[in-house]
């Protein structure tokens, strides 16, 4: 005791433990639902139709490898080294050209190259948002999305959609809601095509309209077109891009080549240009050249185009295995959606099933999918989940989709037997009706 | 004039142009000086010894060749597939076998891999730094880390080094003084071996007080170590975070392999861990799998560390010829440290020269160097500038030295000529003599 020190060095300060001293942003940095269930999903007995991978199987590999072996052998001091934060030239210009598939004109200088376009989204959203800030998504948004909002501290205000993508009428009203609380919001986040996870596609003849909605309110818009090539027609729509060149643009290789080579961009205007390439070089210094010349190659050496035929085919015939199995097994009382590209199903459950509850229950029974919940940033969505095609084989989905629907009825018969669930909170009429094209039970 | 709209749809809002309502941050992304060197330091004619790009010449590209083309055929589908958040748990192994090297017991739990380590230097600096709080860095730092500090907000507090690396004395003043504001600094970020830019090494008999003085104020440790094994004794420093579990570290393959990979990695606690892996997902959802698989079966095929050793080799010479021509041409008044490892050396001029004014003159002369100030957040460091020996020939080293001797000599002939130049910032002792081992000029 006599040897207890007698001045003590630190004045003030409490001894603090390093890991509770985190930032603000980090309360919003939540396991999101999606990916709780990647852990379930890759067990072999579970039918998952809970993930947005990509289908690479039908990827000529051995082409692949000959390309990437000679990228090694005669370009690997420049492929293996630092490049700038920007990207490859040649690769952004040959991403103005696949671009230009949806009617964008654009310069290569206007193009960032970015690690997946999510590193754009959560760059744009960097540069866009302090806290507190207001961003328009619709409702239901892609999980990734929200979770780059949640990060800046950005508040998420959704526009519902109906089966014809956002309502323009209902963004109008949103925009003035907001503005008579004096809230400019920094901007509208869209997918127009097959949306994620709403699988609907924004109508042609509403997209000027959502354009001039947002120009004449000072509301940037955030264009993220991941499936623009994977239209089941085989024809692109124009691009909100193509009809406005303020229009911020995400695009990615990750759903028409390779996802995990993870390279993206966002094409935006020159004052948005510079501070995005200031914000990727302090995010990741560069993209890595190896992966952006490799990229480059394919697209200078195959038939990429065929190759997105290609996937688009498997893709539309496991949406219609999905639409064939809903139709033969769900119960009375639920509705959907039908996509015309992309990946995603919407589902609408009968009242009083709450698709988060009903979860584990589905995964018990083999089949797993993403509950509503998770594509909401204000709590919507429990009468909803989104079920992915893009992945399983035809077979597997019928499967899955059979499994689903026997724990619907498990569901729904524990519902007549005990009568009504706990209360569950209100949905309003856009949101609850949603997105759903009508779907065969309710025509 | 009659076609004037009666009503106006907006009530309130003005006509705001989006590029001008971007996030408060973006104030402080600049362009670094580095930055702006790196187009003029690609001319041929230019010796550069601005830059830090490694030296890659004697990379195995054949054998390389091989394994990549071997991974795209055989393991493709996985490759070029969406992974985990985390990073590939293979490699994360070996990373902690790489570890082991400079002490560290770990395991792959605790290991998040990203996109290069400047990923893991922006993510950890979003989840620890609120606006306006504080990180402390050694003066001067690197740049990169500066950029990253200045996205989030985050007011840096820079630290002396002498030429045994950060000042333990000068750590415990700066604590007290900010404690006596009320101010814990959230972490201290430190380059412990062959520091970026000052060159000198963090002597080992510092290392524990450093760690004990920041346990006592309740301050993180972040320790940057991307050259660690690259020291031409041969053998390795002892990490900081084999002395404490607690510290945050960052670690590298772009100098120990190839840069262009961009694969990089953060071993954190596992609170840190939790947080970081969430911050990473909506970073770029993430790491290409693709890069880590390759460098995966490049540790466990290849002698990797043969090949540290040949670059390590390869950079001594180089540093060799840096000081040889350092005290062959320099004018008197010029003082250097000598590193022992690493890419760098720090070079102070003679009174009056200002390093960033001196720059486009240096350029004209055909030899680019970076300016000191770019290394601090303060505006000090206008008498220094960094040399990179890492990239070019020691015969272009040498001519670099030449021209730039030369230019310095113009310099100090103006001066003399026309009498001191305008008044400096005045540069406190510990800076101005700052983290230079004595020279052959000042034994």
């Amino acid at each position: 005791m006599a040897d207890a020190p007698l001045r003590r060095e630190v004045p003030s300060t409490p001894a603090v433990a390093p890991a509770e001293r985190f930032a603000a942003r980090t309360a919003g940095m939540t396991a999101s639902e999606i990916r709780a269930l990647f852990a379930v999903a890759s067990r072999p007995e579970v039918v998952s139709l809970a993930g947005g991978m990509p289908n690479i199987a039908a990827l000529p590999l051995d082409a692949l490898s000959v390309e990437v072996a000679d990228l090694v052998a005669r370009e690997g001091q420049v492929a293996l080294q630092y490049g700038s934060a920007q990207g490859v030239p040649a690769l952004r210009e040959q991403i103005c050209e696949v671009m230009a598939l949806e009617g964008i004109r654009a310069v290569p200088d206007d193009v960032v190259v970015t690690v997946g376009s999510q590193m754009a989204l959560d760059l744009v959203t960097r540069i866009y948002c302090d806290p507190g800030d207001v961003v328009l998504a619709e409702g239901p948004s892609y999980v990734g999305a929200l979770g780059s909002f949640a990060a800046y501290q950005a508040r998420v205000v959704h526009v519902a959609m109906d089966s014809h993508g956002l309502v323009p009428e209902l963004l109008r009203t949103a925009l003035h809601t907001l503005a008579h609380q004096g809230i400019v919001p920094k901007f509208l986040y869209t997918i127009p095509n097959f949306h994620n996870p709403a699988g609907v596609t924004l109508a042609v003849e509403r997209r000027a309209e959502v354009l001039e909605i947002c120009a004449r309110f000072g509301v940037a818009v955030v264009e993220d077109n991941p499936y623009g090539l994977l239209g089941f027609s085989g024809s692109a729509y124009p691009a909100l891009r193509s009809m406005d060149r303020d229009v911020i643009y995400l695009g990615s290789f990750s759903k028409t080549f390779a996802s995990g080579l993870r390279v993206g961009w966002a094409l935006v205007p020159p004052a948005v240009r510079d501070r995005l390439v200031l914000a990727a070089e302090s995010a990741t210094l560069c993209p890595p050249s190896f992966n952006q010349m490799l990229v480059s190659r394919y697209l200078a050496g195959h038939d990429w185009r065929s190759q997105i035929k290609t996937y688009t085919e498997a893709y539309r015939d496991r949406r219609d295995a999905m639409l064939r199995a809903l139709e033969t097994y769900l119960p009375e009382g639920c509705s959907w959606n039908v996509p015309d590209g992309g990946f995603y199903v919407w589902l609408t459950v009968p009242e009083g099933v709450d698709t988060k509850a009903m979860l584990p229950r589905a995964v018990t029974a083999r089949v797993a999918y993403a509950s509503g919940t998770g594509f909401y940033a204000d709590g919507f969505g429990s009468r909803q989940l989104r079920l992915s095609y893009c992945y399983p084989t035809p077979e597997r989905i019928t499967e899955g989709v059979r499994r689903l629907a026997a724990v619907l009825e498990a569901e729904l018969d524990v519902m007549r037997t005990f009568g009504t669930p706990a209360r569950l909170p209100a949905t309003p009429p856009a949101v609850r009706d949603g997105p759903q094209a009508p779907s065969p039970h309710t025509p």
